[in-house]
């Protein structure tokens, strides 16, 4: 791989129009850059549910003029809570309301993936700079002296002064920077909502609430402005363990569900049972740019999802990115190099941390004993544990 | 098995002349008993290294007027420290001062086992009413019409009102009430003394230090007022899971230690190796009692070491049984029942805890990282874990 020297023709290509991928164009066209995001689907849409926003993602996103949308649609819940799955005990809480926005200089948010990338496109559809092609399956991405070129499975070819892979966890532009392959948890998760008005059994609506237990967890929180209702259920499948080709099927569900409190044994009937999702990270990686190619997103650092900041860590990057394109933006490799340096620590940090978050939630035995006490005894007011992650930070910073 | 109808000639017979044999012999004479210690061995002694002695047990200990004599050798250390193997940080600690003992009436002692076996031996020797017969190995028990009657090795037999066996984890006695076995815990433990100007690194001599991690920790004390250092290493034996005979020897001694801080590595050339102990327990049982025969210490329940209680909790037995036929001296049924309702529920919480205990000593990842700092958080003033274990109690109370 060698160091880019700087393609000065053409546009940015974003190959991925997910919320990273729209993000990042939002932030470069703002940072001056023409950008065209190469979108595999026909439409640009996102499987999911609910997705949680803290206030290292809001912070960028009200920066990025979005704040007035989110706020029609998101849910400013004003607690975290967490919960034993096992006896419906509360362990901890963590208050979201006027001092946490003081601290944090944004909201903790709540809302459907969907309406998340709805807004960024519109935000994107909204300036000049930007283009955004659907349909468009990238095969090959290469870089060459004019910058990049990418070939699509249509046969068309889009050339580049850069390009940004945010294809996600399976990314094909990850494939010429790195030959790992994502990491299985042995994981499932279940997710869904359902209309507020028909919940069998939810928690205060205005609590994200995770209840915790061994090899298992459950979460519930309200969506658009309260009317629709998230709920994920997620296990680790003895299937798996087992070899089992259908690993973590409802049955598994059921199954490893039937011990918990009555509280989630009474919402779990409404629980979307049509799609599951095995859940996979990587392993860290130190280097991800090759020339005027570079990852974002999941594309770059997939992490398991115990941290929810899967999305805000894609939002992160996108403005890491841009604000490094807007410092050199004479100097492509030098902006890319920046923008890589920034995120590495950072995102590792993160991934790592969200494993250790999933150990701790879904530990058993004198581990589980000692979390509980651990997390009870904790003073709610204690911000040590999060301050690294939420606090304001220089996002072109090359620190974790 | 049938109650006890009390039989009413002859002495208490006491299998095994070990800490908690002795014990309950002097407690039994001192309640007015006429006892018979049969030992197998040829002589009363202990093997091993140092012993803990909490109030629970020291305070028993006064009571039978052993004081002045443990205060000869023993060692009143003025703090318990649990510091971390792997980086020699210090995780929490026990005040074992004035405060400690006005709590709980009675000090903290470490001693050499063989020195509280020889004080408990003297106490007994000075008693008319108890007979020390050594080189009597049981072979058989049973009740018959006046009491029970046993039968030894080499041939003689002796006749009781009542038997008590206390002849450790391997008890012969115990065969005839419970069909179960030891269980192998896969830790081996290695223990030895050293003169104390010899040491190649000690802690401070005021203190009982236990090092902490993953799969091993590694404990030092003064004995012998002072003059002899005690060490032990624990560990968890890879080749016992990879079901190896000569499992946990002294090269897996080595290599499990390689990781741990320099302290320990400089400490460990000095450990003995002549001898190791693979660390066994049992399941608690609910009834240990058969008619005239009944249980105590190791051979009730065995327990791993990690509470520092095995001698402890034969000595509360001990304690237990003696003022049981003080109170049911007419009815040895009674007694006896007495007993073991005051000692089964009490047992079976500290074999359950120590086992919990070696987990969270023991544990890595997540586990490990809440543990730290669920011990660093601890206010080292706060008594509510051990209250139940030292504090005083009716050694009768059939509670836990």
């Amino acid at each position: 791989m060698g160091n880019g020297t700087g393609g000065s023709k053409g546009p940015i290509l974003v190959v991925g129009g997910g919320i990273g991928g729209l993000a990042a164009a939002l932030s470069l066209s703002r940072s001056g850059q023409d950008v065209v995001v190469l979108e595999k689907a026909a439409q640009f849409v996102e499987i999911g549910a609910g997705l949680q926003l803290a206030p290292n993602a809001t912070r960028i996103l009200a920066s990025l003029g979005l704040m007035e949308a989110i706020r029609e649609v998101g849910v400013f819940p004003n607690r975290l809570r967490l919960k034993t799955a096992l006896t419906d005990e509360n362990l901890t809480s963590l208050d979201l309301g006027e001092g946490f926005i003081q601290r944090y200089g944004a909201p903790y948010v709540v809302m459907h993936r969907n309406d998340l990338l709805r807004i960024l496109l519109e935000g994107c559809q909204a300036q000049p700079s930007v283009e955004l092609l659907p349909g468009k399956e990238i095969k090959e991405v290469e870089n060459d002296a004019d910058g990049v070129i990418a070939t699509c499975a249509d046969g068309s070819t889009y050339r580049g002064r850069a390009l940004i892979g945010a294809d996600g966890l399976w990314s094909t532009v990850r494939k010429r920077l790195s030959d790992d392959a994502p990491v299985c948890s042995g994981y499932v998760s279940y997710r869904g909502t359902v209309p507020t008005e028909r919940t069998t059994a939810h928690a205060p609506l205005d609590e994200v609430v995770a209840w915790i237990g061994p090899g298992l967890h459950y979460v519930q929180y309200p969506l658009r402005s309260g009317n629709l209702y998230n709920q994920v259920a997620v296990f680790r499948s003895d299937q798996y363990l087992q070899g089992k080709e259908d690993w973590g099927n409802s049955e598994e569900l059921e199954e490893k569900f039937s011990v918990t409190c009555e509280h989630i044994r009474t919402a779990m009937p409404l629980l979307g049972r049509d799609h599951r999702w095995p859940m996979y990270d990587r392993e860290p990686i130190g280097r991800w740019t090759d020339g005027n190619i570079t990852l974002l997103g999941d594309a770059a650092h997939p992490m398991l999802q115990y941290l929810a900041q899967g999305a805000c860590q894609a939002i992160e990057d996108a403005n890491a990115i841009g604000v490094a394109f807007d410092r050199e933006s004479g100097n492509i490799g030098k902006a890319l190099n920046v923008y890589e340096q920034a995120r590495t620590l950072r995102t590792a940090r993160v991934q790592r941390n969200a494993r250790l978050w999933g150990d701790m939630w879904h530990i058993d035995g004198a581990g589980r004993l000692m979390r509980d006490e651990l997390f009870s005894r904790r003073d709610v007011d204690d911000h040590s544990h999060i301050e690294w992650l939420y606090g304001k930070r220089d996002p072109l910073a090359a620190s974790d």
